[in-house]
């Protein structure tokens, strides 16, 4: 009889959750697992800010992604994929294709950047490694050339972060810490350094307790950020971008730094395939397959749930990708196994940081507000926790944080 | 009675070795003594090349003049000299001006470019700490970027050096050493990497011993430098240059990353001052004065000494310069002192050493030729000499070369 085969498309947070359950629960006899990935490597994608402003170092937030599968059990497969095949059941990629019985989508979500003209060609991302480190030595670059210049040009140091939300805040208190160590290294005067953060939404950290928006906000205000809120970005163009407040006549800020990181929105093969999607993201059964199609999967940023309580969907976090990630485990070993009583998904909310630096975040865990050096504490036991589900305590003693206090 | 006052203007080798030198052969009530420098900090010329290829910290090929000089003794002035009013005399400088009664115009030389087509536009230099940090950043910035774009621009790890000069030559010694690690950090295939030095003159390393010269070219080939030697750059044009070999038809080299290393030349203010010179250059009187001037002198790389053996001029080093500095400092201290008979100044040259990396050089000293990690320990050697000559022991301990072996 032949095996059965379950393909995993992605190895973010939730495909190799998914991947590391699998192998534990399946036998080799079971099934074949093969986890396709465009990187031979996993990144932690809540890590990137830090990577990006240059506070940790790139290597520091990936790790070889066959240091956590089981290599008897699973194929890896490093290749981009192009467009799902649903009919034929099979995945197209760009060096070959790959057919499945069992399919898991979990390749992420991409920059959403609501046709604002000029984003995509003239801002930066915090988006994955590779952005990552090219935003970092872009800043850089920029001190660096300031002294070159015998017309001192002042907008390479202005720095504007388009989005307040999660990604921004975590961003700019990565980012203010790393200023102070540019202007020494490259001779530039802390002074003449501006950093601006954009938000078309009335306030920072929409959906955030208030008390701690303020924290957050007094906290990085004194750290040199400027916010414009309720403040749209229009344009980007070369050397800066274009924003307005309501409908005021637009204006200009000058930079030659302008990051985007304000909107994700689901991964494009969703939408090239033919699934029926909002923005990339589709609306998955409470199993997590897709209507209509009862051997895919869709989790983590493509995938949408529905938050009963406020009838909106959830944020896609890290969280809940890696909480799906154990329910389609359990959701594929049933399939194999011929069991039709699948899991269904429930979100537990264990709670949220939102990190200002390397000693300083906001958050509520368990119900609690907390601030400071504790949320800061507590940031670092999310973060490593995520380590942990993953890779287990190895993969902590090798890229967890310690500074703990 | 009046103190007659000294002016030094610059604080490279040359000018901070006459300071430090007649801080000990003055007294306090013999004269008063300005050092003008457009930086608080004196930095290594001869290790510029390893801070532009980022090989060594910029911060270690620099040091405060205030640590090395008496400052009961020696006034310090952060200023850029503007021009030099000999009739007057005076010095005009950015922010204000001083007059003096003994001047000491140890400014530095400037990137010579031959008149040759967008060079200052398009090409990096290996001048001062900027250039040197800009570079650096600017190499790294060219591989960060590399694997961020779907269309891959092989030129941004294309390095074109102009000039197989002494400076051409040490910055590709640590240029190969630096690539892995450029490869390795931004995830970029070594064999997409090429290097290429160009040079018009009919050899590398002109002046040198040939068995040497053969020594650093397979050296270098092995570590991946292409070498177009009779090879003329036409011009810099964006994204790279065109050369042409003797007469031939020009032809472009594809390449993010020119660097242009190829000449020195005197430094501005001597010709927008007023003195006879040759680029920039004054052939200065045996004591080191400017002919006609008998208050001013001129040393380092905007004086011409002629080395009567062969008929040319020696080639700007900083050995020359701080040999120079040492005969300025008694002559002045001796026209202080109203006495007429002035030293002569004879170049002592101990050898020279040219350094292809880390572990490896190639030289001739007190003599003798010598290559690989004996001539690698004595370019340390005489790395840690210039610190010994300027800043004593303390400063060698500081900032010197101890990866001795």
């Amino acid at each position: 009889m032949r095996k059965p085969k379950i393909v995993i498309l992605g190895a973010g947070y939730g495909g190799l959750l998914t991947t590391v359950r699998l192998q534990k629960l399946i036998g080799v006899n079971e099934a074949d697992i093969v986890l396709v990935n465009k990187n031979d490597y996993h990144y932690e994608t809540t890590w990137l800010h830090e990577a990006s402003a240059g506070t940790l170092h790139h290597d520091k937030v990936r790790y070889d992604i066959r240091d956590v599968i089981d290599r008897s059990k699973v194929d890896f497969v490093q290749d981009t994929v192009v467009e799902i095949n649903k009919d034929e059941k099979k995945v197209i990629l760009e060096k070959g294709e790959v057919d499945y019985d069992y399919l898991v989508i979990a390749l992420g979500g991409e920059p959403e950047t609501f046709g604002i003209k000029g984003l995509k060609e003239y801002a930066f991302g915090i988006t994955n490694v590779n952005s990552a480190r090219q935003l970092r030595e872009h800043i850089e670059y920029q001190f660096a050339t300031y002294n070159m210049e015998e017309e001192k040009n002042d907008n390479r140091l202005s720095i504007v972060v388009g989005g307040a939300g999660f990604t921004g805040i975590e961003f700019l208190g990565e980012l203010t810490n790393r200023i102070p160590e540019l202007c020494h290294e490259y001779d530039v005067d802390f002074h003449k350094v501006k950093i601006y953060c954009v938000e078309a939404a009335p306030t920072v950290l929409p959906g955030f307790d208030p008390e701690l928006v303020n924290y957050a906000v007094s906290t990085l205000e004194r750290k040199g950020v400027e916010f414009l809120i309720g403040t749209a970005i229009k344009e980007a163009v070369p050397g800066g971008i274009l924003v307005a407040k309501g409908d005021a006549e637009p204006y200009e800020i000058k930079s030659e730094t302008v990051v985007w990181a304000a909107g994700v929105r689901g991964n494009s093969v969703i939408e090239k395939s033919g699934f029926e999607a909002m923005r990339g993201r589709v609306k998955v059964q409470p199993d997590l397959r897709v209507p209509g199609f009862d051997n895919v999967f869709i989790i983590g940023d493509s995938s949408l749930v529905i938050n009963e309580e406020i009838n909106r969907p959830y944020p896609p976090t890290a969280q809940i990708a890696m909480q799906q990630g154990e329910v389609v485990a359990k959701n594929i070993a049933a399939l194999v196994r011929n069991k039709s009583e699948l899991e269904t998904f429930t979100f537990d909310n264990k709670g949220t940081v939102c990190s200002l630096g390397e000693d300083d975040a906001i958050g509520v865990v368990f119900g609690k507000k907390i601030t400071g050096g504790k949320a800061s504490f507590m940031k670092k036991v999310v973060d490593n926790r995520a380590l942990y589900m993953i890779g287990g305590a190895g993969m902590v003693l090798k890229k967890g944080k310690f500074n703990l206090f």
